[in-house]
């Protein structure tokens, strides 16, 4: 009867468990590749302070003519879709088999991991999607040796390096005269950067809920608060162990950054932690929110029920006069029935007798404050 | 009157407290087994780079030959329902008594333990029920030794270690040229990985319960939530102080691990965090259902309330001047006495008067937006 | 009008802050018997490999000879009701006066100290108690010297240490071969291990809980889980003490315990560890109980509301139609007023209309799920 | 309209930051004295094995020729009203400016400050207020010197010294064989004494708050649980801070504090942790309590509800039939309409009908158990 | 249809994300200038102990002359509208390229950068605003160096700098013998001063808000205290790294503190720890007001279903009675056919009976409490 939703189990395949993971048993190392993947463009650019070669490559083995040169080059990898590709870039790159399988089955935490000469990292990077204030994530590989920086990333659509690219291009600011270590810095720091405007956007939806929530509370709102808070912790599962990454690179002190980079990496990390900050700060105004909700749901209980009880208060008892004098009892037999019916002012006594009772009624119903904001009070909340 | 809720005490039963834990005051190294237990079944599997012996043993004492070779020999004991055999199973391997209480006693949180020539893993190994979403989980002791691994496990249905039987078998990756500790090692990693099926389910579980809870929430939506958290709650269990163990496994730095199986185990551990930050996502995820449950439960309250209001409030009136016109003023006594029977339109005006308020009142009712979305709501939810 | 509930004032007498706390001033070490408690009974066990003395003794002073003898001396007090005896069995074993303070007066948590030639712990034992689930609870202090175990408890009449009692008597096990800080260890064993019986009762209280809360919630249930929350709360403090003072028995290396005791120590650590997983869980189970309640209750009212409606809505619009043809208009003025009334087949008609009516809204009712399980779901449940 | 609730805001500033802060940019060491505040009175007790002096002093000079003698001289001041004298006072006693501003500006939290011949420790004291269940709270500064302690107190009418004064007149106890510190210790411990019947009272009153949300919930009962929840919330920051300040004060190893007192304020230190212990509990059933009560409340309604769906449910449609026989369709038009009102058993047949409806009514609201606890519920409950 | 809530907006990019980040993928270092912001203005206060000078700067430039001589100088630049002086006044402090970014660009937490010769403090300063007891906040960035102090502040209206600013003129205290550590020191104290006036106006909003939520909560209560919660959150990421920052500026020793002005931030350092508790504290109740807030709506629900009950029950048998007697059975068909209708005393007995039900039933509600308290609690609250 019910369709699946999509957006839930969309978010969960991007960031998780589902199908990237392996049958327990399989051999370490193994690679696989997800079906649905595009298939895998290599991207070089090679710069040095005064030269600059952008470049695609067909075979991965191309690029090893590149690493051991003196100048910087900045291989990266868009899509995940060819195993054999896959396997012959690890070779080029002399990558342990245990790395390989971390950059290709993209289910990894966010990590470091150093091998002497080469230094890994995981990393998450997120893309605001402006369409429903939602994100694309996906992960990014980053390999860092004395002269060159794979990047491996599997959406070719979106990433956030086009400011780094564009700073290499036009030759703006240190980059081009600064080595691997500056590249590796410039890129994880575009990834950290990258999350701002999502954040941006979930504090705007969740500005947006405030007022709903309080206003017009619906099933749908409930829905949206939970659909953040679930997204939420989506990003917050991405950021905090990049800290962790961040941190252990600034103090492990690997021979492949130098002192200089590590200054910038620092800056890197308090923008992570202000992340966390603001992250944990809409975690809570979500949670805030459901109690909000849930407090404005009996509110507006309260507010029918008012209704009804007012309603009923005045009318039962108004009604069970009318019924009295709808008694049939024979006024002919005796005198002491129903003299009423027969009195000459019988009938407007009747009457105001009846609004008496309902003008006390209201009245300490208006005394209660019942009447005055039982039913436009989202009109007044505009302040 | 109520019968018991079977899954319920058989989770219980499973991963914890009842029965298996012994009378206080009893001597320490004390066996007891579960009458219920299957008896122990022997299957050692010793093989080198060139040579493969599968084999079923009768008595423990079988074993001892091939434990001191230079072969590795993997020694997997199914089922505990024999106190003789595992006794002289203990003797055969030279286990400490509290090692060999721990292995027997299935009560024991995953943890590990040094004795210089052994190390002893506890370990907790699910795997998934795909009848119900749920999982069977056992404890699985591994005893490493120099040229051996001793696993004991309860129950002999199931278990993950199919992939690594068929890695030795098969000769796939490098299994068959590393020694015992690579083969414990491949043991622990495919039960770490066991855990990642059972979590999909759970996700899925989840998923479903999402769109129930707003949808069409009801006592066995709440019941479902609780079930889940609670199995949660187990999973938990077993998997925190895995990690624990498998991290002191990495620093301890036991003699019979080797520095190569050593990074294998970081990637293992990684692993286990992972597992972990899955499920204090779906932890949270749960608890956040539980809020919406409750707030869905009170939107449809309100729902209910809404109907019982415009009903009443609409009739209630109308109710009240058709009782006023059934009265029986005399209208022979008194040109006053409810002239309005003797009127020529008076019935059709009564009717108008009638029409009339209903009209304002649903009208005043379409305004504030209780009839629109009164009854419907549930099928304008599929987007 | 409300009679103090007795449980509850109980139990925070047993585990805590009432009668036992000095005025504050007094002197340090001062020693406060409280009026209610037994006088003490000295039980004597003296034995080695070979020998055995059981004995009661009435005097402190009859402990001196065989506290410095080369075989082990347990001696047992039970009950602290008269402060003479206790100063002198404070000499006797020369004590210090905080140590006594601490012994005597029963408010002390679980905590461990070293005064070089003795070691002072102070335990929380509690035995369940089968008739309403809950338990006794009382301190035991155990005070270990070279040669000798003392142990005070308030309680005479139940206690945890019967199967050491027993071990020593028959001679189980490798108790008799070893010194009094193997007995020390052997009691603490037994004081960990009382908590298993506990908390299973507990876990059984739970499991019927869970099935009164979803099947049949009423005040008598709000209570219970409350009930359950406070004494698991008690269970709690002392448990988790116990945890961090047999942590820092094993760690700080008391020369009192020899390394082999050591082990056995570990052994009993992990169970206590053991304990707080389960009470922890618990915990949270309880917790989300209450939830589930409170969610329950809604549910309830759900029902009421539902029927509340159902009937209404049906039933306020016939008496409506009923009411019109009850109006007097007097038909014989105008051929307007209510012809109905005079209709061959106006009866029959109403009639037919009322149940037309009463259809339409049934079918409704029907269609929006409100007349299925509105009232028999309890019984349904039972699957 | 409403008037100030006066206790919430007099704990505020007992407690905190009410009036006693400065303007921001004050010069540090500024002492701003509370003009409500009583002048100081400054007492002197000067002690040692055999002598004992008591006395009232006029000028804090007097003082002088007492600190440095060889007996322990404890001043104690009790008030805060003129700024001279206290200015004096710490020229007397030769206090760092910061130190006079902590000891006089009442809104410090506890702590230790360690000025090689001074050590300065701020206390918060509690004082049992039996009238109302709470407790006065105020600000002790204990300074104590090689050959004295000086105390500062806010409010001369109730400290928990009288004890410690009692020792030392009566020479109880081993307080006048031993040093200053000593004298501190014993101060100390009398303030966290204090703590202990402070905490009895709410123990009183949450147990009598549990029976009054479970028997009778109110508004009123809300507002004792959240008045209970703010005053424990005071204690807290009283006692947290108090904890790690005596813990610094034994691990740092002032040499104004000698070991044996050392081994005393261990002593000390442990009633600390067990006040934490005993009111994190409380906190924890406070907590407990509010779910409780909002389920409690819940539950009322439910009663209350059931109630009108049983009068609603059985009286609305017997007035239904009885509308039905109040139409006036004309029998006389023809024989179907109505012929019930001239039945010859027509009433009693009616009646008859009524009689049946409302049995079955009733019935089946028996068997749902509506009817047996709706209204009687807190008698029952006494057990 | 509903207008933005500028409040909740405002906040956000005072504290906050929106606006100042910078675009992913940037050059590190680059100043981005708030459109909004005013011009600079500069203010230069150079003094020693004996002279003083007051200036206003109009280019940067003219700071160089007095930053090395040995009066202190203290440069106060309000207002960073414009990129050119902000450039020009890095280059003239010699500040690293990021330092300057962190001073412009107002989004980062507070933190302590130590660079040799400089130390950079970035902080949060507050001002009440007394209109809406809420506060404006800014960052607040000072520059330490040998001579000199440099404070960057984006709002030129208001600082918590006045009593700094005064006791420089007035010579007030100590601060004009005293380098420009000391200064350093007496900005930072007055900065965190300044958060204590703020916290003082939620403590008397949360003190209106407990009246309002237990005396007449209604939506706007809910509204209130959402706010308040979502205010200390912003707070609280102003205060909680500031505490880290001055902690570090203790302990990690730069030369430019010296020893006496360290003792002074060890007071500044209590400080925050305070408002720490206080806030905390806050957050705690008003976590604790929400709870408050849902329980006292349910009690209101509560006495408007009762009075919805009591009118219901009254008046519905009471019509059912009316209605029977306003049925037509023809009483001269039968002497069963509603004889009541023809007796003598038929009128008065009928409304005894009424009479009689409506009392019985108004005394049971009486019984169970539902007549005293439902109307007028409110005003029966003011104790």
């Amino acid at each position: 009867m019910v369709k699946k939703n999509r957006k839930f189990t969309k978010l969960m395949k991007k960031s998780g468990v589902k199908e990237h993971f392996h049958q327990p048993g399989t051999i370490p190392g193994t690679i696989i590749v997800d079906e649905n993947s595009k298939p895998p463009s290599i991207f070089l650019i090679d710069y040095n302070q005064t030269d600059l070669i952008h470049k695609q490559i067909s075979y991965p083995e191309e690029c090893i003519n590149y690493l051991d040169t003196n100048s910087v080059s900045w291989v990266d990898v868009q899509g995940l879709g060819n195993q054999d590709i896959l396997q012959r870039l690890g070779q080029s790159f002399d990558l342990h088999p245990l790395i390989l399988e971390d950059i290709v089955n993209m289910v990894e935490r966010p990590k470091i991991e150093d091998y002497e000469d080469q230094l890994v990292i995981i990393a998450h990077m997120v893309v605001p999607n402006n369409n429903n204030g939602s994100f694309y994530g996906e992960q990014v590989s980053l390999v860092l040796g004395k002269y060159y920086v794979l990047t491996v990333q599997e959406e070719p659509e979106h990433d956030c390096f086009d400011g780094v690219r564009n700073r290499i291009d036009k030759s703006k600011g240190i980059i081009r005269c600064q080595g691997s270590d500056y590249l590796a810095y410039a890129l994880l720091d575009a990834i950290i950067d990258g999350f701002f405007p999502v954040l941006e956007l979930y504090g705007e939806r969740i500005d947006d809920l405030e007022e709903e929530v309080i206003i017009n509370p619906s099933q749908k709102t409930l829905q949206k608060i939970y659909q953040i808070r679930r997204e939420l912790l989506q990003l917050r599962r991405g950021i905090w162990p990049q800290r962790d990454a961040i941190n252990s690179l600034i103090r492990d002190g690997s021979e492949l950054i130098s002192p200089d980079v590590r200054i910038y990496l620092r800056d890197c990390y308090d923008h992570t932690v202000q992340l966390i900050d603001i992250l944990e700060t809409y975690r809570e105004l979500v949670a805030g929110l459901m109690d909000v909700y849930l407090s404005a749901v009996s509110n507006k209980m309260n507010e029918i029920m008012k209704l009804l009880t007012v309603v009923s208060s005045i009318f039962i008892p108004l009604t069970f006069i009318a019924g009295v004098y709808g008694m049939n009892f024979n006024t002919e037999k005796s005198p002491h029935n129903m003299p009423e019916l027969n009195w000459y002012w019988g009938y407007p006594l009747c009457l105001a007798l009846m609004l008496l009772v309902a003008t006390i009624l209201l009245y300490s119903f208006w005394r209660r404050g019942w009447l005055s904001n039982s039913a436009n009070l989202p009109r007044e909340f505009h302040r």
